[in-house]
């Protein structure tokens, strides 16, 4: 094989291995059978297991030449995807598919013994015909099958040559190995992601399922959760966050857990129609203390805690559980702090009727470096004055 | 370079890809230089995130000579690792280190200006000479250091050739983005598995945060899911279960929900001394259902929620909410099933004592296939009588 080939499959080798996506190791590929073989176009065919069929990927040719974009869905009953499918040796070298060599498979006399393969071959003809392809070459790793590749005919006209085919060979197993690679880590990156929300929907659950026992604060948690993520978007945009993207994480299962201490509370209290009297209020002040010891055993929850534990405080060190002051308390706790106070002004409540979207926010910006934190006002105002 | 020495990089570097575990990747490496080169031994030393230092992984001689290892862990002020981090040259070829080079550095004069290199570089030798090292290959993938491979003296005695040094050099970079490859996949896999933690201690927290309302079964829930758990792998040794992992997973997280539902009963009717009237027990007997509405809208919980909505069932027919009977009831409830009732049977309630482990056994013997899925009896039976 030629050193220039040689070379080219090892840079492309290395090139591949450091990309974990599907479609750009597509494009990448591409464009190195076109940089590397003069053919008029080259496109590959990828297994795609949601859609349970074979999809044209990418397709292209350097005078614009390309496999007809309606042809770009073809199911494994296709005589193309059909052919290696039901050829395919396991162990063996990849076999190529070369419109010659199938004229004069056609031809040859043995191929009366076997109709079936004759139909297929000359279905596949066709097929190939359409692509304006004059070779296909399959995508094994091991007996795993993930595609093909199909190029147009050489700009030279000539028949591809050994050097070229052995070079198309090696490029598509490594290219089976990097597909391989790379959707094995599409799959964990999206079982992580599905995990993910698997939690966020779980604990929503659970925390609205908790809340339905105090029946005055239905939709509560939701919109806590809400308000917070549009806090928490605006600080960053005010570059008040550094990590933003895991406070974002943690804030929001501290929104959805703030309220995890009134389990504790008895129902009589939370659903009382009268207005409370002190020991009323001693035990609904426990519940962020309450929540912090339900959530502590989890290591991971730890600064999803400081949200629960601390929102109640006040900026001016008036509230509680533990009268922490200015900038002392937490910011995941402060914006949690906003959001819940907002909420509960502009809804009603046994013993009174709720805000206006107006009077609520000139009520917090009235406390802003009182009860609120100045940023987090500043952030909420500016989010919601749009 | 010689061609054996090419067709060994290609080899190892698709071996390499495939690979994804660090410790079974460096034993590769080892075996691929010790068969390549004629060298007395070679070590790898690896940067080990947990550790903070670098660790010598694997070290093989032919004859038995080894880096010794006492020797394992070093710090990156260890010369060997500040040499290249102090001298390697972003986007330049690796630095080798050859003990050679070394001494003929040291003997010229140019060293005498830089007085700092010239200690490290005595440190060096020293220590080199300790590993009995000829040379030190340091693995960079980009600016990122990896770690270092130390490789013995040629058996010849003879000095590294440049076909060797080059063979050296491509394979310790094809060897950092192997190592850097299987590091991302060990890194998805780590959080992949911390996320599935959390979200089950989360879980448990909650439910039993729930439970806590229901004074009397302090711990049942955490039980339930305990003997769920020994049931199931019984069920597994007996071949009763197909996907066994998925069925385990699905099963934990039912068991820690099956009375998730109670919520919806009012406390004063889970907590009550005397035995229950016929609308109480109308009212405890709707949390299955209830269950079954609070999970409903997570999509992924479908099978959690079968073990949440007929834990009641019976296999003939009398239980609820649906009067399922037989196989129509599914595994993973027929499970929590049998847990929950050996629980309620050997613990104490309001209305009546706890049995003895052997009363309880006796009793859920005497209710298979009427209650109770034999299968699981048999399965909770053969479990806890060893």
């Amino acid at each position: 094989m030629k050193i220039t080939y040689r070379k080219e499959l090892e840079k492309a080798a290395r090139r591949m291995i450091l990309i974990h996506r599907t479609d750009t190791l597509i494009k990448l590929i591409i464009r190195t059978v076109l940089r590397c073989l003069k053919v008029s176009h080259a496109g590959i065919f990828l297994f795609d297991q949601q859609k349970k069929s074979y999809i044209l990927t990418i397709s292209q040719g350097k005078k614009g030449t390309k496999v007809p974009s309606g042809l770009i869905k073809i199911s494994s009953e296709s005589p193309l995807i059909k052919y290696f499918l039901t050829y395919h040796v396991p162990g063996h070298d990849n076999l190529f598919l070369i419109t010659e060599r199938i004229q004069s498979r056609l031809k040859s006399k043995k191929i009366l013994e076997s109709p079936e393969e004759k139909k297929l071959l000359e279905q596949l003809h066709q097929q190939l015909k359409v692509y304006k392809a004059r070779i296909a070459i399959p995508i094994f790793f091991r007996d795993e099958f993930f595609g093909v590749f199909v190029l147009g005919e050489k700009k030279d006209k000539k028949s591809f040559g050994t050097d070229e085919l052995t070079f198309l060979s090696i490029l598509s197993s490594d290219v089976a190995m990097a597909i391989r690679n790379a959707s094995l880590f599409e799959d964990l990156t999206i079982q992580l992601e599905k995990n993910q929300n698997l939690f966020v929907q779980t604990i929503s659950t659970l925390a609205e399922a908790i809340e339905a026992k105090d029946h005055y604060t239905s939709g509560h948690t939701k919109r806590v959760v809400d308000y917070s993520m549009v806090i928490a978007n605006q600080l960053r945009k005010m570059r008040k966050i550094r990590n933003w993207e895991e406070f974002t994480s943690h804030l929001r299962i501290a929104a959805l857990l703030h309220d995890i201490g009134k389990i504790g509370v008895p129902e009589q209290i939370l659903n009382k129609q009268e207005s409370l009297n002190e020991t009323e209020w001693a035990s609904i002040k426990t519940h962020p203390l309450v929540g912090e010891g339900i959530l502590s055993p989890i290591k991971d929850l730890n600064q999803v805690i400081l949200g629960v534990k601390y929102h109640h405080e006040r900026y001016d060190g008036e509230g509680y559980p533990q009268g922490l002051s200015g900038k002392k308390i937490p910011m995941i706790a402060a914006v949690i702090s906003v959001a819940d106070a907002y909420d509960a002004m502009t809804t009603e409540r046994p013993y009174r009727k709720a805000l206006t979207h107006d009077e609520a926010i000139a009520e917090i910006k009235k406390n802003s470096g009182v009860q609120f934190h100045p940023q987090v006002v500043n952030a909420f105002i500016s989010a919601f004055s749009r």
